[in-house]
């Protein structure tokens, strides 16, 4: 999967993602008018994401929905984010499901089933949330690593497992030095490369990826020579901070080998004053097409 | 809700739960029969949940509902989920969300609503999920707790952070050594003990617990010491290799301290040879009757 992503990035030219991270709040007020029911939220951010898919499907490879923002909706929610999930790869983009599971062995087996591989029922098998990518938590070590991996190789998929991730109080763990003087994080960062050494595309990059924050420029140089066979996945650009001056480090000498992410960027772009007189979908392409184009500008060709 | 936790353990003399890992294949053949849909498993789960619950609930204080055997049979699997915080509240226990979950700051508030606190919605508040403790992974450092922990006091909650867990391969990260002696499940040890200082209830025990499995017995000594006023969820028991022996050092002078779930060995008990011609909730009863036993002889009375 990871090689078919990187062929829409080079063919695209953007390797980015548009974050959704629909939060009810972000909808136009005519759209949140007489909602007050998990249904009905439900209902109006399926609406608002297959606006935004539809506006940005050909100039963005993909989408990475955060499932936190449906989980608070109930198991209405989650059906929002099943619809979403479907319809996106069904307008031909690739669809990161960031969840961060994480569990003992048996039990990542079912969160695998549940976004990277089938359940199986009554003779048939079934797709619960049907992802291409899952991002993951390594916490607990390989075994509750394996059975994702497991389904990677099945079902040509890829997961991102977090590294170095993007927020202020990332650094109170994954900062701190082992007796060997390497940081955890890249600890980490060698687990996974471990973890994904024999499942590398056409391109060099291992369907294993990781995660990497946009916020942490001196960490992400030091994990990008340590890990030259791992793609990244690059949240924080934007509302969280991160520019694309401080990201391009995530990148290689052929201008790939990262895809970055921005979610409140894009979805709530209508309310800034540029994108003003336009709607939220057409103001989330234009967000789009500004985003690629700073990364452009930063980075250079994708794929030269 | 610690105190409330506690009140139970004491009232009932049992300081275990029972891990509702409600896998479609663990029910009877007769329960399994013409399901083929995410729809018709929800069902018999539910079901076979409310039977367990009904059978056990005046004599267990707690369920551990671990949200992954939901999640891979879809939104409806998530309706089943739902529906069985809210009988097994409705019936007096104590619901534990197990869903490790972990994120950015404002992300991981979209969590603690789900779980913890309450979604707005068109001038009202709705619960997604409505559990009174919930597991959590700390690897993103505070500001991804912080949101729990704001929930757990507005809203009288308490919440697990994965400490050591109970998986063979939980050392690959945990068991490291940081350049300052400590091993890594020690450091986060530290960070929950100090997370959770200022809410400590009446026995001594934070509303910010751990998680330390009851396979590993070594290290549960050291964070018994280590973390005095830190309550334990352990996982392990049973199935996993754990026994009573073991975890024992997990509690302290007064037989307090933790909680022991056990999953497949109540779920499952109506296929093992002890308790046959039993339905399966009389097994699932008289399995946690000899849990019950089986932890008294080794830890001795809870709460003297």
């Amino acid at each position: 999967m990871i090689d078919s992503l990187i062929n829409k990035i080079i063919k695209m030219q953007n390797p980015s993602c548009v974050g959704l991270d629909t939060d009810f709040s972000y909808l136009p007020d005519e759209m949140k008018e007489d909602i007050s029911t998990f249904e009905g939220a439900a209902e109006r951010i399926i609406e608002f994401n297959m606006n935004v898919i539809d506006k940005v499907c050909d100039i963005v490879p993909a989408v990475k929905v955060q499932i936190a923002y449906y989980e608070m909706y109930g198991y209405e929610g989650l059906r929002a984010f099943n619809y979403t999930v479907n319809y996106a790869r069904g307008r031909g983009m690739t669809v990161i499901a960031d969840c961060k599971r994480n569990d003992i062995g048996s039990t990542a087996g079912c969160y695998s089933k549940a976004y990277l591989g089938k359940t199986a029922l009554g003779g048939k098998t079934l797709q619960a949330f049907p992802a291409d990518m899952l991002t993951v938590n390594g916490y607990l070590g390989y075994d509750g690593i394996k059975p994702f991996v497991d389904d990677v190789k099945a079902n040509d998929k890829s997961i991102f497992i977090l590294v170095k991730t993007s927020n202020p109080s990332s650094g109170e763990l994954q900062n701190l030095r082992l007796d060997n003087g390497k940081f955890i994080y890249e600890h980490m960062g060698e687990l996974v490369s471990e973890w994904g050494k024999d499942i590398i595309g056409k391109y060099g990059y291992s369907e294993v990826g990781a995660v990497v924050g946009a916020t942490h420029p001196g960490e992400a140089v030091r994990l990008r020579a340590q890990m030259p066979h791992t793609f990244f996945l690059i949240p924080g650009y934007g509302a969280q901070g991160g520019s694309a001056e401080m990201l391009k480090v995530c990148f290689d000498g052929r201008g790939l080998g990262g895809i970055v992410n921005s979610s409140r960027g894009i979805l709530c772009a209508y309310k800034k004053p540029e994108y003003s007189g336009m709607t939220y979908y057409e103001a989330a392409r234009a967000a789009c097409l500004d985003m690629q184009q700073d990364l452009q500008s930063a980075i250079g060709k994708f794929g030269r």
